[in-house]
């Protein structure tokens, strides 16, 4: 029985609404726990006062910058359509459809903004509580941390849920006088895409912005006082750890939950598109299908979350892998009911479980990212031993083995990604969905999109699992600097290796679903253009002009890292520069006797991480708009666009696992040779193994994770701007 | 006036065999020149021995390999058109295409074997004369070097244009009873493709196995000799030193000459496809045009190679330059020359100077990546002054700013590619040549074809430019090695560092080539599939099949940079582990009593670096095709191909770029560092500068390089094999 459209926008809102309460309660029971001693709180109220400055200011200057974008969308739009009929754009005036436009986007960027802030706000409250929990045991300590984490996860995947059905159903309610409401149903995704922009323009900058924070804090700490001073991590002595442990918060925890933000919009969008297209068998169960995916997705995520305990003996990890079993159990179990429920056509009785098998493609693929980035960043595995080997014979062969294993480490996420969309397509081509006009197959490309819903589904579970690694790196640094004893470092070491293990993941995890989520929203490109022109897009590489705009595409990718890179280097040069100085300044620092400057290197930090993010990120945004125009004078501008937007993804796809990899496996490098291989610490090869960890720093978590979004970003971009180039 | 066939055929072998007896002419003179001391001629000889035996054994095991390949060639014609009419192939029978295909596959493997090992032969017998000379005067080494060189440069240039344009002529005497000479001339070209893959074949195989064994042995004999025992570059005591000097032979002369040979080669028989649509307008002319045009590029590279001489004040660079530019402009002159004898036609007044114009974008855009690679890889310039300047906070942000920079450095040659591409298409389009039936413009990708003909037009003088390099490395090691005094090595020192220089601009002028040849045969492909299967292929990545085969493309890229990356780790590990052996077993050598084993460094690198090319080279020759076979079941194969095709040239172009220029950066920063900036030599930071550059050695020397003929291999790959794939 088909469902109405308004008990479903109901269903969704209602499962998206009990996550957020159930996050509210989780985060007051995580709140209430005991905040451990008062040196604890010091260092705690430290890191929080950093990381609540950096994002505030952060955020404003984002917010500067969308609402400039926001203007140029409503000029754009209303000057792209102002020699439109008002039908072509379903029943809209170029005014009205460019303020919803707009509208839609600055509800992203603000949405965005608030799930990356809120998921801060409890980890930087939980780790002190991570902390206080391992003075009495393992599991008190696991539990506080993922809880924590688990909140962002929620909180994050709610709000995007919510973001897009409230949308929808506004929408619904402003559907113009005398319009079809059927019609306009399927009108909507399009008006909803700027949404997905927002999201992810914020999400772009809030990566990048963090990332090159939390690494230039990292990198400078490391160098400056590990290398020169020769003091151990960590260590309060040095005047940039507490910017270092502030980092970790601004860039794991509030840019990656922006990260998976956006990703869950701009899919959710984008499936929604196609699934318009597949209106006249599904009606709105198609087109509302991913929402009510991700709704349910979001109760298997409690449930997974809830179920994590551990014993003590065993490894921590294991645990954790338990609640993504669960999760993912109950995500495959609750894709059948509802692929049966909302997929069902007397046109085509096979059509269901077809796509219920392309959700499974995409449950299957999360496992195989989870499992390759295991292989590739484990010091259990050839890979990572052969770049601690390498270290035995100095930096140089540390550094090029790094690369080589990063390098390869695209080979079977490429080969997984390549099956699961070919699969998925020709899953949902023989569904059994014929264009009644032509007779040919139609469910080929939701299929993809089913498969994306499906590796999407876990997403609350994996960003808590994400969440969990620097709280836990919180709580380890919280420990080490009020100089607990040596059996509770112990636990939060234990924990720290694991969140290590599960950042690793979760970036495997957001490449996967960008790179199956980048072709969902290419085909929701040329579905827009199609539906403004009339016209099928062919992206024709065969074409000179295309293949230069696709070749431009691909450079992209290489200066945008370039220029991640070198923000980074360049913000590490002042913190080294303020550590010296106070050091030289201050000799008493390192006899004890004198309190060094914290807050002065935070505020270094801060403002170079914000100068340093604004070219990359106004470049990503910039840059395929100038191509669009462009190309456009030679009456190629859709096309042009297409084909920057996919071998620009293409290329970022590869480089972003490049460099994630490649810098996961030369941390556990250096960790593996901690363990007493090769000599153990302050071995030569331990040396050059610690020159790899910090070269892989800004691979790993600046331009890496900042790709995914750049990914995306170009999706969502070329998605809402396809009216200006054509 | 339109010329006659076989007078042009005479003409550009008549060329080309005055150029190959002037480079037999320079050879005699080089070769009568002093060959120094006895000491000078036993670190020469043992280079020459060690040089020539792996030649020697890299040339078997590539023939083997071309063997086979050859044989599956036969096999798979005869396969591919067994059901195909004799006339759907001109008027051949499926064995005889099958025949003169893998007859041309052979020839081309064994022409670029011969001009390989020629350019080697001269170069490894220059070094010495080059060394003796020093003990005279700057400009006599400088001369004789760059007529080493220069031999290298010419001989392999003329042999390409010969081998081409011979097959063309005995395909021409082969014609079938009854077929319309005019006709069998235009299918002329796509009978010779073969040439192309078989000259590509033997240059991937000989630049990789090249590359492995010269960076293995520099590598190896650096780290254990500067790194570990503390002694010298090039000090006899180190036993990998001969190795090392092997090398310089094995990877820069006849690995580089081997590409530059494939690069004409699939560059001209590429442009002849082209040419052949306009056989209307230009009849044979425009067809052969590529080849007049390389010729009389030979001729002017023999002037610039001559007029190089210097005052001994100047840096003799500028000497170089100045043979550069005196070839150009000869170049420039011959072009107009040629374009209005060649390309004149009734039909388009206009359309000889366009495509004069278009030869003058090439020219300029070889002038612009040579400038473009000195802007990033000399230490006058910012980008390898910030590396300089990070190297004083350790080798790790020494490596970060090593790899922004090399990223950064692929945007200004991808913006210069981009306008040399539509700007000569636009040029070409507007020439006025119209098809008759349709009325479209029809010149626009031979205006690409011809701008890439203007690049290759220095082609030889650039070549010898190239050898020149590790000449003079070579010289300066036997200076070195025969303790002459350091007057004598300041000299050397001085042309080394000018080789380092034509190294870099070398390798930017060839992945230019690259960039601009691969669009070229893309369109050459894509019209044998026209001609094959009688339809338009067009290469539309919005299929889902596509756009995976274009990400598997990229990915191959990634997969293929990382084996040749670790290939050389792998095969330096032996080296360090040998040459301790030495020091350890014969204490003598480090105090000068005893004599090292060189020829066991010598043999482990060989049979190192012989075993570590097969896979990598095998990948790239199996992979497009798996590709093509696999697609081949959807129906898709040839479009499939041509993604994969173009979007792993974009991912190559862009790797490469990178590679070269982040190694070449890296090794300037070190020798800025040496010249007293940040404390100079022995200083901490010149100790990160090593590191940087010893990785940089298998990005700029291996994996770079090898990417250049990879890109041109998938491309003749493809052309040869496309009859498989439909």
């Amino acid at each position: 029985m088909a469902p109405s459209q308004s008990a479903l926008l109901w269903l969704i809102l209602g499962a998206s609404g009990v996550a957020l309460v159930v996050a509210v309660l989780i985060s007051r029971g995580v709140l209430a726990r005991d905040r451990g001693t008062a040196a604890m709180q010091r260092i705690s109220n430290a890191i929080q006062e950093g990381a609540e400055a950096y994002l505030a200011r952060q955020y404003k200057t984002i917010g500067l910058l969308a609402v400039v974008v926001a203007a140029l969308i409503y000029v754009g739009y209303a000057f792209a359509h102002r020699a439109e009929s008002a039908d072509s754009v379903g029943g809209l005036s170029a005014g009205t459809y460019a303020l919803y436009t707009t509208v839609a986007f600055l509800l992203g960027a603000i949405c965005s903004g608030i799930a990356g802030f809120m998921g801060m706000w409890v980890s930087i409250r939980t780790n002190i509580r991570t902390a206080a929990a391992a003075t009495t045991s393992l599991n008190a300590a696991l539990q506080t941390a993922l809880r924590g984490g688990a909140v962002s996860g929620l909180f994050t995947v709610a709000m995007s849920i919510i973001g897009v059905a409230g949308l929808f159903g506004i929408l619904q309610l402003l559907a113009p006088a005398g319009v079809d409401p059927a019609a306009w149903a399927q009108r909507i995704p399009f008006l909803i895409v700027g949404f997905g922009f927002g999201a992810s323009f914020v999400a772009l900058f809030a990566q990048l912005g963090g990332g090159i924070y939390t690494k230039a804090a990292d990198v400078g700490a490391d160098l400056v006082g590990k290398v020169e001073a020769g003091i151990p991590e960590d260590d309060p002595r040095n005047p940039a750890v507490i910017a270092d442990l502030v980092g970790d918060n601004v860039g794991d925890c509030a840019g990656r939950g922006a990260d998976l933000f956006e990703s869950t919009a701009a899919e959710n969008i984008g499936a929604m598109v196609l699934g318009v297209l597949l209106y006249r068998f599904f009606g709105l169960g198609g087109v509302l299908f991913p929402l009510v995916v991700g709704a349910v997705g979001l109760l298997a995520s409690i449930v997974g979350v809830m179920i994590v305990r551990t014993s003590g003996d065993e490894d921590p990890m294991s645990a954790l892998n338990r609640g993504f079993y669960a999760t993912s159990a109950l995500v495959a179990v609750g894709f059948f009911g509802l692929s049966k429920w909302l997929l069902q056509t007397p046109d085509a009785p096979d059509a269901w479980w077809h796509y219920f098998l392309c959700g499974m493609i995409g449950l299957a693929t999360a496992f195989a990212f989870v499992y390759i980035t295991q292989y590739y960043t484990e010091y259990r595995y050839r890979p990572v031993k052969s770049i601690a080997e390498a270290s035995q014979t100095g930096a140089a062969t540390n550094i090029i083995a790094g690369i080589a294993v990063g390098m390869e480490s695209t080979v079977l996420p490429v080969i997984t990604v390549a099956v699961a969309i070919i699969s998925s397509y020709y899953l949902g081509r023989t569904s059994g969905l014929l264009d009644p006009t032509t007779g040919q197959p139609v469910g080929g490309l939701f299929g993809t999109a089913v498969a994306t819903m499906g590796m999407l589904g876990t997403a609350g579970y994996i960003l808590a699992m994400d969440v969990f690694g620097p709280i836990t790196d919180n709580a380890g640094g919280i420990v080490e600097m009020s100089e607990q004893p040596d059996s509770i470092r112990e636990k939060t070491d234990r924990l720290d290796a694991v969140g290590n293990t599960t950042k690793a993941l979760t970036k495997g995890y957001a490449i996967g679903s960008a790179a199956l989520a980048a072709f969902l929203l290419f085909s929701a490109y040329l579905d827009e253009v199609r539906t403004l022109t009339g016209n099928e897009l062919s992206v024709n590489l065969a074409k000179p002009q295309i293949f230069v705009a696709g070749l431009l595409g691909a450079m992209l990718v290489f200066w945008f890292s370039s220029l991640a890179m070198s923000a980074v280097r360049k913000a590490a040069q002042s913190v080294i520069e303020e550590v010296r100085r106070q050091f030289r300044e201050k000799p008493g620092i390192m006899q004890g006797t004198d309190q060094p400057d914290y807050g002065r290197c935070v505020d270094i930090v801060t403002i170079g991480a914000l100068k340093a993010m604004v070219f990359p990120g106004a470049l990503v945004v910039v840059f395929p708009i100038a191509v669009g125009l462009v190309f456009k004078q030679f009456g190629l501008g859709a096309e042009a666009v297409a084909a920057f937007l996919m071998i620009g993804t293409i290329a970022g796809i590869l480089m972003a696992g490049f460099l994630n990899n490649g810098g996961g496996a030369w941390d556990n490098a250096k960790k593996y040779i901690e363990t007493g291989m090769y000599g153990g610490k302050r071995s030569d090869a331990h040396k050059a193994a610690v020159v790899g960890d910090t070269v892989g720093d800004p691979f790993k978590d600046t331009a890496g994770p900042s790709l995914h979004v750049f990914v995306k970003l170009l999706s969502t971009i070329t998605l809402v701007l396809a009216p200006l180039f054509i």
